[in-house]
């Protein structure tokens, strides 16, 4: 099941070369994390309430093509695989109405955490959410 | 008592216009007022360590002339104004060497409140810090 | 004429106080401004590639209340003074469904440039968008 | 050779996680980037004055420990790779003073463009400065 995310990329996200930095990406990505979550009946506002966390462990981002300032553009993203103790989650972002011209595409790893940082299980009401979804596998990127 | 941050302009803090974006020197402000407050023989983490909270209640800035990446900049701050529960800090920012043309100057207003968000009076600790230095007159900006 | 951009708040855009970082507003009222004036028939983006450039002079804002991450938050924008060369864009930001609560409201003063930077006069295309809107009173904040 | 920018974790780069938020370390990288090149002899600034930039391609990062607001940060880089008109420049993060515990590390591939985003081929003068530095191999992350 993936999740999709409109927004327009805003001037403050664009650099000197004249389209969006390529730091803002990941922040797209994190707003289209919420989203995801939010369609599968989990606002992650709630998740962090009930003391879980997902720091990001690792993310991996390639850029293929520019997107300017204005441009209206499409996150998708996905649960790529979900281990004992942390999560998978791909990313293809592309211009609206334009999905098979790829401009970027990555993923981001997440550890399952307490409020003060350690790690902890997936729990279970977690893991009913995408039943099905993704493969039990260890969660690598 | 005036201090002084020295920053370089970062990329990221550009715009397709080609100048630092007018919402970084709220970012830099910020990082004054640290370093500010630590010359003062205070670090501002150890205030909220020690359950003291400045938020920004008001937020004014005029803008000069642009500053451009990897420009050397300095912030200078300084206390302008000490109430009973607020406090303003006033800032002129330029090029390092080039004291005289002003590229943007303004203030920031602070409540004094406790970690939950309420008002609390200025602590006698941090009036100390700044003795003689702003007439306790009210906090406006 | 009023125009409101609807947002959620970003994970990125929350700080340690738990709350809105007080930068990211100045960023929301960015984004306003671009579907204020795209209401009005100009994206901001084309009045750009015709040459002519709003860099920000002065900001002010104040801030009544927090926003957390999530939210959803209005931002209301308006032309509140077009002058000769310049303009002032007025702000009033709330959240969805409670608008008699503000929780920041401030003002923009913008020059019209070329791409240079030199200050230009206000074309009259750009002043008959506005007509009768604001009185042509010296744009000052 | 490896550069070594120090910074401070400025407030805005936090999060509501109460440590830098993730997004934050690919603007250290960048700034990290420019002073490597400025003790090449090479100011980043200059190469886009040239016609020469070095858009970023593919990120990859891995986060091992946190930083909190006001920490004093490290980012060391270095060019890893060096291919016919790409780059790899690779860091690591850690606290000054702590650099056996590694906060994060990765890479940055990097394309060389001309100012419309066509790819050049990596121009002489740019290789004499890494002489002997990298091995001229695939610049493959």
């Amino acid at each position: 099941m993936k999740s999709r995310l409109a927004l327009r990329v805003r001037y403050a996200e664009t650099d000197q070369m004249g389209v969006a930095h390529h730091g803002s990406y990941f922040i797209w990505m994190e707003a289209a994390r919420t989203e995801l979550l939010r369609e599968q009946g989990l606002s992650y506002r709630e998740l962090e309430e009930r003391g879980y966390f997902l720091p990001v462990r690792e993310a991996h981002l390639r850029y293929r093509r520019n997107v300017q300032y204005d441009d209206r553009v499409i996150v998708e993203s996905w649960l790529s695989a979900l281990g004992g103790a942390s999560l998978v989650i791909a990313y293809s972002i592309f211009r609206e109405g334009e999905e098979n011209s790829i401009i970027a595409e990555g993923q981001t790893r997440h550890a399952f955490t307490d409020r003060s940082g350690r790690v902890v299980r997936v729990p279970g009401f977690f893991k009913d959410l995408f039943k099905g979804e993704a493969s039990p596998s260890a969660a690598e990127l």
